[in-house]
């Protein structure tokens, strides 16, 4: 059984070491804050927590640094090379944070926003890898598979472009219900009336995909409703309307839809 | 208990029949296609069908025109009144349809998407009520509250508003997913890669309001991953994400941050 060292007891660390704690070893528990260690440690069994970066328990299997993304580099540095698997779960860091440092590592990036009240189940979370050789990818992979069923390999290239789809996705999304409730705002009508409508619209995610399942005025070029929108929106948000409208539009032109 | 006809047996029709008919009489479904109104009339105990206006029986409360935008002129043209209360159930549709065909009357609108497939719950979904006076206000609003616990008075000002709201929350939200969707297929990423982030991004939406659960690059004027992420869109998804990060920024400017 694979003993893995979890540095840290943030919001990443905190869901990795309850996933990783039902499959593998979890040796120890690192924090800054030894009481942040020590309470992490203890939800998941683990024996051993500490605060100071000199007594990782220098045998492990695998070295997960769920740190801040700024706080990597310095964790590496700290702590000489042990011949072992040392990997970061960050989506914008480079693994050639390692390079140099370390003989084998890599990356084991987590698509969810995690925080640190809610221990959130991997099993559907998507992990991304990369690794400094194959023999390491091969580990890496194994480790994501013992905690999800969606492990895939992506280069830093790849990771980006994740991200961006990330921010699309939900930092978007989520500006999308900022503007809808400055609407309603104004018209002194609550934000609460549109979830039933956003949770169908999710829902639908799982039978279509999102070009599939679009609906209202712009895929359906009802000009004289947009004009109407248009009408009632400040600047910000008719420059948003319009262009998004028109993005929709373009992408379904009326001829692809009349019958 | 008030005896209800519903006029319709479409993706509204169905979802607002299978509601009312645990709460009071429905008399009647109207269809001009029989075999749908009779299969509606079935699913939820009703004894009568239709498929002529003609034969709608004429001692009912209300009816309920849940057909098409474009039909509702029609069906109210060729009924001649009967004293009863007249809804319509469309958002972009105004009241005044009724006026001068009818001495009581309004619009019962619901906040949700339908489909006929689907018998969707009506407890939480937000209705939007307007009448010709206050007391047939006053029965529309009970109607309503007999299938939701969300019963809100709107004038066709509000319904606008509202209309503009669901453009922004669902379909400009879906086209997000569509936007970030283009962008993993890009890379040879699946979509599904997305889901478990957006489901967590709707799930804050019960404990906090959009605006207070933005993250990103944009909220934290984190240039440097704008930047690269502008380097990498073309140019639609590029005007899209410049300015809705200069909208996300324009509302949390960064002194608001800074600790």
């Amino acid at each position: 059984m694979k003993r893995v060292v979890i540095i840290g007891s943030g919001n990443v660390a905190t869901s990795l070491a309850h996933g990783l704690s039902r499959h593998c070893c979890v040796a120890q528990i690192y924090s800054r804050t030894l009481s942040h260690a020590r309470a992490l440690a203890d939800a998941i069994g683990c024996p051993d927590a500490t605060d100071d970066l000199k007594k990782l328990v220098p045998d492990a299997d695998v070295y997960i640094l769920a740190v801040s993304d700024d706080a990597i580099a310095g964790v590496i540095s700290a702590v000489p090379d042990n011949g072992a698997l040392w990997v970061h779960t960050s989506g914008s860091k480079p693994i050639d944070l390692f390079k140099g440092r370390r003989a084998r590592y890599g990356v084991l990036w987590p698509m969810q926003s995690f925080s640190r009240q809610v221990v959130t189940a991997l099993d559907e979370v998507h992990f991304f890898a990369e690794a400094s050789d194959e023999a390491a990818l091969g580990d890496l992979m194994a480790l994501g598979h013992l905690i999800s069923r969606h492990v895939v390999e992506a280069d830093s290239a790849k990771r980006r472009q994740l991200h961006v789809a990330s921010v699309f996705s939900c930092n978007f999304a989520n500006h999308m219900w900022t503007l809808a409730a400055e609407v309603l705002d104004e018209a002194g009508l609550p934000f609460e009336a549109m979830k039933p409508l956003i949770h169908t619209t999710v829902d639908k995610l799982d039978r279509l995909a999102p070009a599939q399942s679009q609906t209202g005025p712009a895929i359906r070029h009802d000009l004289k409703v947009i004009a109407s929108h248009q009408a009632m929106l400040d600047d910000d948000k008719r420059d948003i309307y319009d262009l998004i409208t028109q993005s929709i539009m373009n992408r379904n032109p009326l001829d692809d839809n009349a019958q």
